[in-house]
């Protein structure tokens, strides 16, 4: 059975306390800090190689699914509505773990990512798009590049 | 001389069509697609170990400050000013690469990040709250795991 179809694709309402009402563990909830519309940014980074993969969004509920379903349910801005990562491509992202940031208001997810994280068939959302930075030089490289 | 004094604190104006006016690439700026209140996502990663160090936020500006002088600037939410990462803690991030994703919504900062990147002395943001995730189970491991 296609996991979506068993799952409401809209968000649930608010509380009236504002805290979006879902079944994320109440304490886990009350250490978050969501942007206006009620989302955290998630990063996708594979366990073993470090890759970035990807930047999702995540309600309460979407957190509360990946935290107690071993794969990744992001809140889809555009579509507004709860994708679970892979249900569609096969691309499926397995959870290893997931850790709130300093703030409460980041999650970072390890996962064990099947296939191409990225919709055009990259490994990750970042492949193709160098921005062509200029390279920072900390002062010791600076020290030894001036002394060679 | 502090880097800080000699910058704008506030986010320059926005021009008549909604971009923000910052020295950024034009080229770059038409990818862009920001959230409402005019910022990016911006994922620092420790160029060599992988280590995922924190999210920021920047604008226009503060993208081109990051492409073009080799330090990390972010856009502070809750100060509303530009920040130089390590002018106050001297723990600066050093440009190695920046990268946009497929989206253009995101961008990935690859650096070299001096000592601690979190304001509480940890390494990276995302090492003091494991949240306790179940840890998802390809099927190819579900099917060692049954054979054995």
């Amino acid at each position: 059975m296609d996991r979506m179809t068993s799952t409401p694709a809209r968000r649930p309402a608010t509380t009236r306390e504002g805290a979006p009402s879902s079944g994320l563990d109440p304490e886990i909830a009350a250490r978050l800090k969501r942007s206006p519309d009620g989302l955290l940014p998630a990063i996708a980074q594979q366990y073993d190689t470090g890759e970035v993969l990807m930047l999702g969004w995540m309600d309460d509920e979407a957190l509360h699914r990946t935290l107690t379903t071993g794969r990744c349910t992001y809140w889809s801005r555009s579509r507004q509505e709860y994708w679970v990562k892979g249900d569609t491509s096969g691309h499926q992202q397995w959870v290893r773990s997931v850790a709130l940031d300093c703030d409460g208001d980041t999650v970072l997810v390890k996962v064990d990512q099947v296939g191409a994280a990225c919709h055009t068939g990259d490994r990750t959302c970042f492949d193709a798009a160098d921005l062509g930075a200029v390279v920072g030089e900390p002062p010791a490289a600076r020290a030894v590049s001036s002394a060679s």
